[in-house]
């Protein structure tokens, strides 16, 4: 039995400490909200973040981060990117000795292009970190809480580290496989969600399984041709963090990406979309952050690059997916092929 | 404008006849049922196969085959691939001149494990044909009948036929690229029945979106595994043929397989199940070829074997996915990279 502090109260934060606390650990939940925290601790539900679902006994909630890390020895950060460099900012100064760092969020910074495990890494100093740790895979919090069967990868470039984050979580339902790759694991699962956006958008517009299919196939290719790039392996975007998350989160009404692309491409405005979902949409921020960074690699991303014009350009939508749906090139091989040569040439 | 004879007057036969009908093309359309020409020549509908849907003038009705394909110089063969040599048997006699053969059928023969392609050449004399061609990707008939943006690939060992035939279908909302892995094609398109039977028996047995991603990627790492032990190019998995086609099969209720396998998850015998569907399931008997090409050619492929067991062995369905969701492997890389050594080793 470990002692966990989950840092981030929100779906996948829970249903992550539900999965430990299934496995008797001690799960402490850290949330800024005091309201949400007393309701963890009395009434045990999240109801915001997991509706139906009852907490097991072992997730106490904690509203006081040095209070919540006290004696732990593994973090699980569940922050959006767009909070992490905060969040990790509060915690440096209350940690008392190295943790185990793993995180669970996806994204990319725009600007700094930095993955989260590199933002973890700049902003927590060496002697307090034991190693970082990524968890990513195809896993709807919703289901993870209901015991549905789940599988996701951890990554570390420590391996028995790794090791010891998948005996943490590891059980009947929740079977958790390890891959050293942490930039391919961390760039799958950031990129996909500009994938979820068109895919949505795709939808929206009234188009079918075909041209949604269309779009992942050729989404998988751009992601793995920017990843590769980067230096990860390509294979690792055949798994479970690449494809496998690519098709849960194009393909379920669950995925909060899929569902803001679904209302752009019903016409609805960015700002409007925005306020409506309530919850950080990452694929936004990653899509900017993605659009920079193939410029700056000079590799070719056309899905990103309409996305973002969409986004932040003002494009239309419809003119948008019909442009990705028409383009001049004849020959397959040469998109999938593309990949593996810039993967071969690094 | 060029004469095409369709063999094959169901779903995907008449979507496809549509197509070359849209661009302008002279088309026939074979069935062997007098009343369904009858309705194809006078209201204009094949109701049965595609619903609510208005065939275009260019589309005429055939019964007799020697009509159908005089003067011809191109046929596409639409049949199921269990009826595919009686077909040929009966076309060759009626061949006047050499003829490009595109086909749109996706299976594997069990017992012999022919591809279609193969089959073609087996039973039509070389002084028949000027080339074989294979028409696959993400595109269910519906879609491509109510003209929803659709993309598919044609091969050929000869890329001026396959050019030839990209020419004949191609139009703003029927997107053909080529790729000449005129094997990784076949497979991709065949061996993916396999899995939609495995993704529909996940659903139907009420497990979530987590667990059929899992599926779905492991199965295109168990496609790509065989598939490259039997020549193809394993890149050709990773477009539109291989997981493009995999996720439209999976995810669409339009999907026979899909519907098949679901009805299975849910208790329903195989029987009882194939009485239901009327049409043909290719993913059955698709299943009895690989299930026998793996153990001969000693590729492992888990999810296909349980599934032999589940349809032919009398297996327990939600004890086949269980099995399969809590392999003991657990690094990923395992699964992904045997993939490409298995390619290289050839």
């Amino acid at each position: 039995m470990e002692k966990v502090a989950v840092i981030g109260a929100g779906s996948w934060g829970t249903a992550l400490a539900l999965v430990l606390a299934d496995n008797g650990h001690d799960v402490r939940l850290w949330g800024r909200r005091q309201e949400q925290i007393n309701e963890i601790n009395t009434i045990h539900t999240n109801e915001k973040y997991l509706p139906g679902v009852v907490l097991p006994a072992g997730i106490v909630g904690y509203n006081h981060l040095k209070e919540a890390v006290e004696g732990v020895r593994t973090l699980l950060l569940v922050a959006p990117t767009k909070a992490m460099r905060e969040v990790l900012r509060d915690l440096v100064p209350v940690l008392d000795e190295p943790v185990t760092l793993v995180h669970a969020s996806k994204g990319i910074e725009p600007e700094t292009y930095k993955r989260v495990s590199e933002i973890i890494e700049e902003e927590v100093p060496a002697e307090k970190r034991r190693s970082i740790v990524v968890l990513s895979g195809p896993s709807h919090a919703e289901e993870v809480s209901l015991r549905q069967p789940t599988t996701v990868t951890v990554s570390s470039s420590a391996i028995e580290e790794a090791e010891f984050v998948q005996d943490l979580f590891i059980n009947q339902n929740f079977r958790v496989y390890t891959n050293p790759d942490i930039v391919g694991v961390e760039l799958g699962g950031a990129l996909k969600n500009i994938i979820a956006l068109g895919a949505g958008m795709s939808d929206g517009l009234g188009y079918g399984d075909n041209a949604k299919a269309a779009l992942i196939t050729r989404g998988l290719a751009e992601i793995a041709r920017l990843g590769t790039k980067m230096g990860a392996n390509p294979l690792t975007f055949s798994g479970l963090t690449g494809i496998g998350d690519l098709i849960v989160t194009c393909t379920s009404v669950h995925s909060r990406n899929w569902r803001a692309g679904n209302m752009l491409g019903k016409g609805e405005a960015l700002d409007d979309v925005l306020k409506k979902m309530g919850m950080v949409v990452e694929g936004v921020r990653t899509t900017k952050a993605a659009y920079q960074l193939a410029k700056q690699e000079m590799v070719e991303m056309p899905i990103t690059s309409v996305l973002h014009d969409v986004l932040f350009d003002g494009k239309d939508a419809k003119e948008a997916v019909d442009e990705l749906m028409k383009r001049s090139r004849t020959h397959e091989v040469e998109d999938v092929s593309s990949l593996i040569s810039d993967g071969l040439a690094e």
